[in-house]
């Protein structure tokens, strides 16, 4: 019996309160509306982001919120309008849409979509401005336009990658988050050249799939920085040559980089979500050509602060939402690359830590916070 | 009779104290030493960065001094191991260098000479850490190297272009710094697409020629921003097509330059040396592909502040010095441009607006700090 057009109620986790454990709950999803789809959720794994919306403490809060936006799904009906997808379809959710029209997306530079672009502050469907999700009458917000933290989410076709139904969704859902920010941010944004030397500030998945984008682009050094010594070992299998804890020292970390290779990297890749660690990225470039790109998402009081003249010494500095990837037209790309083996998809096993059920979700919430492995795959139950 | 190997007793305009008019005396230059050329200047003309190290508000005082770094001249005498300048040759002193060795001299992307790159608390030869000037004994300081206000000056060797002796010194005079570092900032680092929009912050001699460069980039709007208004109507002159006194407006300039432009401008590029000037250049770029260039001298104790999230919107900041010419290789060619009317001669006149004689040398200074004209040009009289 065919559940397009019905309300489905579902298992979905949500999160009530700021810090607060998510409760399982069931939820009723509406139907899809106008260029809207709804997408059974397989697999869902947990991003940092997740995490800060859900602590909302350096961020605005918005509960009660289904989370989550790091999945592979597979298409369960859609709402008028909607051509390119059908059920059936499997699909990568992902947090920034592509709406194929506007300036950015005619742009070969820009990803960030007038329409659909990243917002973490909208807790409805852009259509109507409602939730499509709802307790017993009660609204629950939306994040990200994704929250596949659900059995069922409904989410605009601008936000869906319909990719090879061959590709297997537990290994390739980290591709709709955070595995093509951290390689887009390396190769389609710093995009080293073959010698380089490389500084990677946060060894997460993120930073950790920057470094594979510098190890495949022909890095002779790749400098990993973080916090957490128990990250260094994971990254050694990701093609980290060398380690510096900003901990272990007293001068600051840029000054650490800049004597361990002659003047500074030639490019950084900041992936941490520290205001302090961005400045350092920055400020850990070789003058006269170092190029340093910001990927973490900082609190939403931060103030980046330099000295103007480290500009002016020639450094650049950018940075990228999802790795400069639009999501409909390259991540169905990406999965082939995977699927030619063209890239290794065993690299995209390795991402995944940790596994557990969906009822467990909370021991993903626990592990991130300790800062124990990469990413912790969720498994949907239907 | 030759004086090469000797003394030479000539006049210079010395800065005594910061902010006081330079007085002309009688000095005595050294013979050049090992890697060093003496050169009879003809014209110079002053350049804001002169300005602000007289002035020494925001900068580090260190006086007494000879200024000037934008000039043109003939090759005196040469130094020990000087192979590529002799007597006769037509140069332009250059307040950067070129050692043709460093890393950044063998990098196709940096200007910045390890050896010979800017350094403006220097007031000595690298040689031999002492001066070359002195008035009785009394050593005077150099300035960028160059201390082009003085009828004879000794300059390293690579920080002298060699030029075409059918040049007119006194036209190409100003490529030694402001025109090139304008007109190289855009072309060579903001790099504008047939079509953009591009907003030039500093009206004065480098802003116009950073305009010119985005005129002859095929940009479609050229914004000037100024807070004096007089500047507007020469620079319609160098193409700028619309005009923004940030005075005329209650809200930021950024803002201002943003609902112009349906988001802001393809490129920007500061040249004010103010620091809210720099952010509002890097503010009022477009996300998604907007790039920033800086080209401002800031002073000491300035900071850059801006919200990262600015960054991760796909803006681009860079700065630069000198327009990312390397002085020996490229400026000869840049004037060969201009002898075969690739470039328009005519143009560099447009920047000199006052001429004095070089005892008439503080008139440059009055016209500079009331915001009067462009360059001066200042003769020497041999
Ligand atoms: N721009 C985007 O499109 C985008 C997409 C996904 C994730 N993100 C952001 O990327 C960042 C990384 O995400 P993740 O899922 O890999 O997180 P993660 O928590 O797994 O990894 C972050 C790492 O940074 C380290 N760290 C924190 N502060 C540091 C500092 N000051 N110096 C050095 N290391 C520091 C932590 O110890 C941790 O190992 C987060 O800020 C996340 O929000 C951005
Ligand atoms: N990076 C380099 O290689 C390099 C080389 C030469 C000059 N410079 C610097 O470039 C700048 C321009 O030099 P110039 O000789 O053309 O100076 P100038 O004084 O002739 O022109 C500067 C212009 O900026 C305007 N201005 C000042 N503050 C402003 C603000 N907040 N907003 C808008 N406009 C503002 C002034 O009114 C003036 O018209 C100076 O800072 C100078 O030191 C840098
Ligand atoms: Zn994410
Ligand atoms: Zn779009
Ligand atoms: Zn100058
Ligand atoms: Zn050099």
């Amino acid at each position: 019996m065919s559940t397009a057009g019905q309300v489905i109620r579902c298992k979905a986790a949500v999160a009530w309160e700021a810090g607060k454990p998510l409760v399982i709950e069931e939820v009723e999803v509406a139907p899809p509306q106008r260029n809207e789809v709804r997408v059974k959720i397989l697999y869902t794994s947990l991003c940092h982001t997740d995490v800060y919306f859900w602590e909302a403490k350096g961020q605005n809060p918005l509960f009660p919120r289904i989370l989550g936006h790091e999945a592979g799904g597979i298409v369960e009906s859609v709402g008028e309008g909607v051509t390119d997808l059908q059920p059936g379809d499997h699909v990568l959710p992902i947090f920034t849409g592509e709406c194929k029209e506007c300036p950015h997306c005619k742009s070969e530079e820009s990803n960030m979509c007038d329409l659909l672009r990243i917002n973490t502050d909208r807790g409805s469907m852009i259509n109507d401005g409602k939730s499509r999700f709802s307790i017993n009458g009660q609204p629950i917000h939306h994040f990200l336009g994704t929250s596949t933290f659900s059995e069922y989410t409904v989410v605009h076709v601008g936000q869906v990658a319909k990719i090879n139904p061959a590709a297997p969704l537990d290994k390739v859902c980290v591709l709709s988050c955070g595995i093509s920010t951290g390689f887009g941010a390396t190769v389609n944004v710093a995009k080293p050249k073959k010698g380089h030397s490389v500084a990677i500030f946060g060894l997460g998945a993120v930073g950790l799939a920057a470094a594979e984008g510098a190890r495949v682009s022909g890095a002779s050094r790749i400098i990993g920085v973080d916090l957490n010594a128990s990250r260094f070992e994971e990254a050694k299998k990701f093609g980290v040559t060398e380690f510096v804890n900003p901990k272990d020292h007293d001068k600051p970390v840029q000054q650490v980089i800049a004597e361990m290779t002659n003047g500074g990297v030639d490019r950084s890749v900041e992936c941490t979500g520290s205001i302090q660690a961005m400045i350092s990225a920055f400020e850990c470039v070789h003058d006269g050509w170092g190029v340093a790109v910001l990927v973490g998402v900082p609190s939403k009081d931060d103030s980046f602060k330099t000295s103007p003249v480290n500009f002016l010494n020639e450094r650049t500095l950018k940075g990228t939402f999802f790795g400069n990837y639009k999501p409909r037209t390259d991540i169905p790309k990406v999965v082939e690359q995977y699927m030619n083996k063209e890239l290794e998809l065993e690299k995209l096993e390795m991402f995944v830590t940790h596994s557990v059920s969906f009822s467990e979700i909370n021991k993903a919430f626990e592990y991130m916070l300790s800062g124990q492995g990469l990413r912790c795959m969720i498994r949907m139950e239907h």
